[in-house]
């Protein structure tokens, strides 16, 4: 199958479409400041997004049945606040800190490239946020998905081949019609093993300090960007 | 809980949203009128479309298993083929018409009402259609959904509870903040059944000919709509 058969765009979400490090944190610092509780955010951010791939491990492995992605980062968020001696906060606080990850800020070049891309792809999340969160956090940020797909339709977790799988056949497209947007290599191997075309976006502050970028010459996926208009531009939209 | 509390519009759409009657009509026109059948278009559709319900009772009742309407269309569309008299037609173009349903045009005030109550609302799709239907037919019409709920999501055809139940459930919402709209009083009634809020938008032209106005002052619907662009004027959108 050709690359000229690609009908739709699948996209990673955390990282590659929102920075959810720096919203965290700026999440995190509104609730708790005025409280006086004086603590490094970002550090809090990572340590809380740290959680996330042990919790999905055990639901992956079949240890645990699969849950909302919103479930894991409430139980996570417990374990953080413990881990960063901040105590009593209400029910109703601990559930809208949680929803900080419905308002995680796109990229500067996100909605733009999203909205290029949009005019000749079926764009569909290919991420292991649950339908909420990611219908919440498009109307926060303004992105334009034509269908929310991922975990919860999947009832699995990237990188289980059910996550890929499944999603091609909601959309009634050959894994060779789909190409995963992500940049995270890691997700777009598993992709690749499952039909599935790829594009890496490199996206080097998703961490904080500039990382390098992941792939080089010999990656062997069929797109690198630096971000989604250069991937627009590449994709002739 | 208060109208107030509403967020998100969840849409009936074969009807409410789009044409299917005119659509199918030119789609089976466009593909037989080159063969030389001359057939009444119009009576085509509906034969097909009366097909519709009976074939997802089966699911409902339990007799069969669930499956996507397309592969309902596509049985269906088979049998209507016989009834008109019509062979000789390659698996292919069976497939073109059975994707007619993706290619069904909106009412006129269709995608200026939605992308008004867009802007308020989250606006979900929840039809007996499925995601793949959803999707291109979105694409094709131009219709602004935030995401695509429905049979597909909730394993379940409308009215069934689960249909309802379900699609509330994927937002995180409980059912009194979701407001069903749709053209067809037992929908409604179905959803209210459910706790959801109710607007009923007329659509006398779904069936051809004009059909009176299918509710009146007794109705118990919160909202009574000429078309989408009023609804949203309702809905101060």
């Amino acid at each position: 199958m050709a690359l000229a058969d690609v009908r739709a765009l699948t996209f990673d979400v955390f990282g590659t479409v929102v920075n959810w490090r720096d919203s965290i944190a700026r999440e995190a610092q509104a609730l708790f400041a005025p409280k006086g509780f004086a603590r490094d955010w970002h550090a809090f951010a990572d340590r809380w997004r740290a959680r996330y791939r042990p919790a999905m491990d055990r639901i992956r492995s079949g240890e645990r049945e699969w849950v909302k992605l919103d479930v894991l980062h409430r139980e996570n968020l417990i374990e953080v606040l413990e881990e960063f001696k901040i105590a009593g906060l209400s029910a109703a606080e601990v559930d809208h800190l949680t929803r900080g990850w419905w308002r995680l800020d796109p990229w500067p070049d996100t909605v733009e490239g999203l909205n290029r891309l949009k005019r000749k792809f079926i764009l569909a999340t290919l991420s292991n946020g649950n339908i909420a969160l990611m219908v919440n956090m498009a109307k926060y940020a303004h992105l334009p998905w034509d269908v929310i797909l991922g975990s919860e339709i999947a009832r699995a977790y990237k990188p289980s081949p059910e996550a890929y799988d499944r999603s091609a056949a909601a959309l009634d497209l050959a894994p060779g019609q789909c190409m995963m947007v992500a940049a995270h290599p890691g997700d777009l191997q598993a992709a690749a093993g499952r039909g599935f075309r790829t594009a890496y976006v490199d996206r080097p502050f998703e961490g904080g300090p500039p990382r390098p970028n992941a792939v080089n010459g010999t990656h062997g996926f069929d797109f690198v960007a630096n971000s989604f208009t250069d991937l627009a531009d590449k994709l002739g939209c």
